[in-house]
């Protein structure tokens, strides 16, 4: 029940055909507090639980929706926890959108507890889940040959949350950057995920990728409402990945989300037989993007095999109601 | 074995990872002939068979691609046929698409039969099958709500093949339009197939459709190495299918083919939260696109549930080699 946790249960009490039955959080301040006293507008019935099997036991829920960590590491024991009680799980944690390259081992363990418990599990959300990896894939099924995928998303932070602006090193000297960064708190999650998204769905053997972390640098003094970025700060970040195919960049992901970025947008460039180049004008935001499609996908994923799938292999999601 | 499927043959030839086992068709100036006296570069040692059965006891397809007829009256006995041998089928057939509002006895009967032999059928094409209704009801994934779903594809028919200069009316009169278009000859098939697939992943209770054909006239002479459209006749189509909810037209889609039509783009506006706006700049080649997605898609309809499937309920497909 983080701030995304939060927002979700918000957008389901504002669809037919969905409801939020219970609440799980370790988070002892949260623990005990009703829904509605966490955000105005939630069920005033439903109090944030520390137990997942108390929480779950009476109220018997379709589908688990987990927004807690990133990483697979960290991920895993809550999923088979889930998993375990015989409910399926959609969650944003990045790096569970295509595991299969970068956590295979943790992966196998999620799809064979899914599997015996005869539930599906996803990553999903805008990005990685369906900007840079889902939908440039599903542009080259109208193609004959593909011979490189380009993605860009570009955007312009200033109308992001200032959490967000914070996460890609906005006001940052370069120093901070570079520092925070070899940390690695800097970085998108997802990119590499999304790589082998792309190049599993074209069936493409990498011999390698590449993620590379750069500053947006502030061409001029900065002022917003939440800080001001000195000339020469960082105003954001530049990450680039890359997937090589014989030596060859071929798979080409390019996110860029600085304060003052002149034009957002999404974009998908296939190189191929025919060319497709598709343009989002204003790009899609991030924050109500990614709380929809997890929703719009709990419905897909009672209908999915059984075990670990990705945005490639379930239904295709829509936005339902009703 | 006509041109679309003489050109999914072409492009089968140009894969990695499938190839073309048999050759069916029941014109007898084709049967007997090699697949390579009908085009260069096709297989020497195919002959075209007019016997569906005799054509796969021995080489046991593992899909067949199935390119004849647009309506569901003529394709399912040669569907079940198919689907009685135990093989899967990919059909261009553009009412296939979403059949289960237009044609629902027939959808039930191939459903049932494709389920008791255990294989998945499905219609796809680049339009119906894409760009006007798997893309645009893909996108909604990224909403919270859908208020309206607009599709535009506009064609300068002067870059496609004569016959389907043709086909769009293009060089008629407006009476010869009128006459032709009262015959049925004229519309795009799949437009009404369309507006329901999206209605359905929306979950949208439509009161009913429209379909509305005029002509696209042209302002002046029209001079091209096929023919003369004397400025007053018709330059090509348009078409504008439309679905109510509640009274309101809630899904639009605007299929425009003409020759000298200024741009050629596919176009997506979903109206909803977030809003969505995609711009494929100089649109999918028709020729190109459904030759290849149909042969994508003959991947994905292995691993699909068995019965009668849609865009809407197979893993998503990609363009696949290897």
């Amino acid at each position: 029940m983080g701030p995304l946790g939060i927002k979700i249960a918000d957008f389901i009490t504002k669809r037919a055909g969905i409801s939020t039955v219970a609440a799980v959080d370790k988070n002892e301040r949260l623990v005990g507090m009703t829904l509605a006293s966490l955000q105005e507008g939630l069920p005033a019935d439903i109090t944030v639980s520390a137990s997942l099997r108390e929480a779950v036991s009476q109220t018997r829920p379709d589908v688990a929706i987990l927004t807690t960590v990133s990483d697979m590491e960290r991920i895993t024991p809550q999923i088979l926890d889930i998993v375990a009680l015989g409910i399926p799980v959609v969650s944003t944690c990045e790096e569970l959108s295509y595991p299969w390259n970068t956590s295979p081992k943790l992966a196998e363990t999620i799809d064979r507890s899914a599997r015996e418990n005869n539930v599906a599990v996803v990553g999903t959300g805008i990005n990685p889940g369906f900007l840079m990896d889902a939908l440039p894939a599903f542009f080259t099924a109208l193609c004959q040959n593909v011979d490189r995928v380009e993605v860009n998303r570009y955007q312009n932070a200033v109308y992001r949350r200032v959490p967000f602006q914070k996460k890609i090193g906005a006001g940052l000297t370069l120093a901070e950057f570079e520092h925070k960064k070899r940390q690695g708190a800097l970085r998108h999650v997802g990119l590499t995920e999304s790589i082998h998204f792309i190049a599993a769905k074209l069936n493409w053997k990498l011999d390698k990728t590449e993620d590379i972390i750069m500053p947006v640098i502030a061409r001029e003094d900065i002022v917003t409402e939440a800080m001001t970025i000195p000339k020469g700060n960082a105003a954001g970040v530049n990450q680039v990945g890359k997937g090589y195919v014989n030596g060859e960049a071929k798979i080409i992901l390019n996110f860029r989300a600085a304060i003052g970025e002149a034009d957002s947008f999404d974009e998908v460039k296939i190189i191929g037989t025919p060319n497709i180049y598709s343009h989002i004008e204003g790009g899609v935001n991030g924050d109500i993007g990614t709380c929809a499609i997890t929703i719009n996908v709990s419905r897909q994923i009672l209908s999915a095999k059984p075990g670990l799938r990705t945005m490639g292999d379930i239904p295709s999601p829509a936005c339902f109601a009703g």
